[in-house]
């Protein structure tokens, strides 16, 4: 199961390799024919699917990977103009569907017998591949930009690994990590590759499963990479190939305005995606300039009749509120982009109040500060005086 | 299935109370006799054991309350002397075992009619009350110290509760809230009334599932106002009862040091626990130094032959750090008190190397900084050295 394939042109690889000869991402060339709901395993979270992964669990905190609630969040439906759902991602054990590819890097690193594993990430992927090779006894190192502020090196140095801060391009790290990789022996388990992709399938076959023998009518998701889209995308085709499913759902893309280089790909019709300049955001973890799986991302949402939507600040930051004010849960901007994606999807008359629509919620608004933006005007009030103040409400 | 019953003293009362006359903290008399595994419920989360609780689920994020990792790390059995097994409760929906009991407190709210709940809390227990209040469209009344940092009110304020800052006596609030709500109608779950203990039985319940037909030799956990403890406890007597245990595992409680009236009481061989002083402790979320279930938690201790644990900063910080390097989980101060106190129980040779103990890790480390006391010191390297630096590891 280790043989790679692409998704574009068809031609196969051998592992290591990640990229094909025609400059696109590979992905595990796997034979799901055989699969059905009936064969999911009777093991935790993701590892329900073993039958669809390459590797088992090792164990320990990855057996906490995926496995997450799919609400139905119908307090939401007048803010989305859907019948919303809502894939909660931030239960993950270190609050990130990242965990679900660490996990899977981990348990193959494990089997190969190497004892390190690293990534080039400063946000939740770094926390995640620390995490998952701690718990697997594993060496871990995460490259990191020189300019990364304290609080984030707290955050990802707490699992003990090799952190270090590299100067220079620090966009050049990404293809140059998995070169030296290849030559140290150190798997790099960056956003896209194939086996990160394998384990991401999974957010996907959770929905499926939840809706079958039906599908939803589409899955909305963040892109930055265009990782967690390949994944996911991968998991409907396998479904659809097994028989598992007759249709598949379509997929929208969230993206936040400010950097959106698939979004202005499927706009103007492109058949790839280009590097944008990009500005600030405060989806700043989806904030990717050049996505390395960009042009699979616009792909998989042109072949399911779905789309790539850029959303402003400003109905990110309404979105996350009202998934706070209304859903009860605390998710971060970047994942909020889901909502806020599909209310403009169903504004525009793309997605209907009668569509059962999930959005992804990819991670915990952990390391952000609350969506408000302004401080909550908090009343006082002396407790000889409470009967009377709550009395008068 | 409303009536109450005092653990102690045996005698009867109506809902509203949570008092009995003798002065013990009452519980729904429940009646768990025709229990069994295999009539747990196809629902999400806590709602599998809806057998053994009083409401369903009312949705929303309530659905995605319990159901909880439960993890054998391995990596951690030297540190901790035993066979150490992990109930994760920070993988909950707003990051601590709290959802459990606000869940099915607002499932009673929207069953009887009222349309706001309440809480007095400034940590987790106030974020969960509101978030859940939000998901089920409730009004949400917070008592708060009138010292609260600004932090805090801005995480619970996101879920659009109404925060009252109370001046005076907050200790007296916890009785002075109750007896408002009953005349107001505005049901308070406090850290250890009926209903909130009820939800929490659900940790127990998931715990001796995974081990059925056995039990784990051991459970031990933090113990605050020991409403967690009580419930835990009342889990198991309803398992016992029904038959679907045979014996009881150990119950032990962790507290920190600096404020430990359960442990004191327990040392003492005292019959009832009294109010401490209370000092400073990084275990700042269960320094209760007048714990309304102290008494009860102290008997839960004693019934089942185990006992309770106080530990010193220093050895909850080594535990924090050792779940996170060696287990790969961010668990908050307070939940690291499990660990501790299981590492003091198998050098005092209570626990040994081939007992099966849980460490219910109460939540997530998301309000606190990282357990490193220094700051990790990471290297610097430019990106064109880095396979030389790689390379020489």
């Amino acid at each position: 199961m280790t043989e790679r394939i692409c998704y574009a042109c068809g031609e196969r690889a051998a592992a290591p390799a990640t990229r094909c000869d025609c400059g696109e991402p590979l992905w595990l060339d796997t034979d799901p024919h055989d699969f059905d709901w009936n064969a999911v395993a009777d093991d935790p979270g993701m590892w329900r699917y073993a039958e669809l992964l390459p590797f088992d669990s090792p164990g320990g905190v990855a057996d906490a990977a995926g496995g997450t609630p799919l609400l139905r969040l119908s307090r939401l439906d007048e803010f989305a103009g859907v019948r919303l759902h809502l894939k909660d991602e931030g239960s993950n054990p270190t609050g990130s569907f990242k965990d679900r590819g660490s996990a899977l890097g981990v348990a193959a690193a494990l089997e190969s017998g190497v004892n390190i594993v690293g990534t080039v990430s400063h946000g939740n992927m770094a926390m995640s591949t620390a995490a998952n090779a701690a718990s697997a006894g594993l060496d871990c190192v995460v490259l990191v930009p020189d300019d990364i502020p304290e609080s984030r090196i707290d955050l990802i140095s707490q699992y003990g690994p090799r952190l270090l801060r590299v100067s220079g391009d620090y966009a050049a790290l990404y293809d140059r990590s998995l070169e030296l990789g290849v030559e140290l022996e150190i798997p790099f388990y960056n956003s896209d590759v194939p086996l990160r992709v394998e384990g991401q399938k999974t957010t996907a076959l959770e929905i499926c499963e939840a809706f079958a023998p039906g599908v939803p009518d589409a899955i909305v998701l963040p892109v930055s990479s265009g990782g967690h889209a390949s994944g996911v995308w991968k998991a409907l085709r396998e479904l659809k190939t097994a028989g598992t499913i007759d249709q598949l759902p379509r997929l929208y893309f969230a993206q936040a305005a400010a950097c959106a280089p698939i979004a202005e790909a499927f706009d103007a019709g492109d058949d790839a995606v280009s590097p944008v300049e990009g500005g600030e955001t405060i989806a700043y973890s989806i904030a990717n300039r050049d996505p390395p799986s960009g042009t699979r991302a616009l792909t998989a949402a042109r072949e399911t009749d779905g789309g790539v939507v850029a959303v402003d600040d400003d109905e990110i930051r309404a979105a996350r509120g009202a998934i706070a004010e209304s859903g009860g849960l605390s998710v971060e901007s970047a994942s909020a982009t889901s909502l806020a994606a599909i209310r403009r999807l169903a504004v525009d008359g793309e997605l209907g109040e009668e569509d059962d629509v999930v959005a992804v919620a990819t991670g915990r608004g952990v390391s952000e500060s609350p969506p408000s933006s302004e401080r909550a005007t908090v009343d006082r009030v002396d407790i000889d005086e409470l009967g009377e103040r709550l009395g008068s409400r």
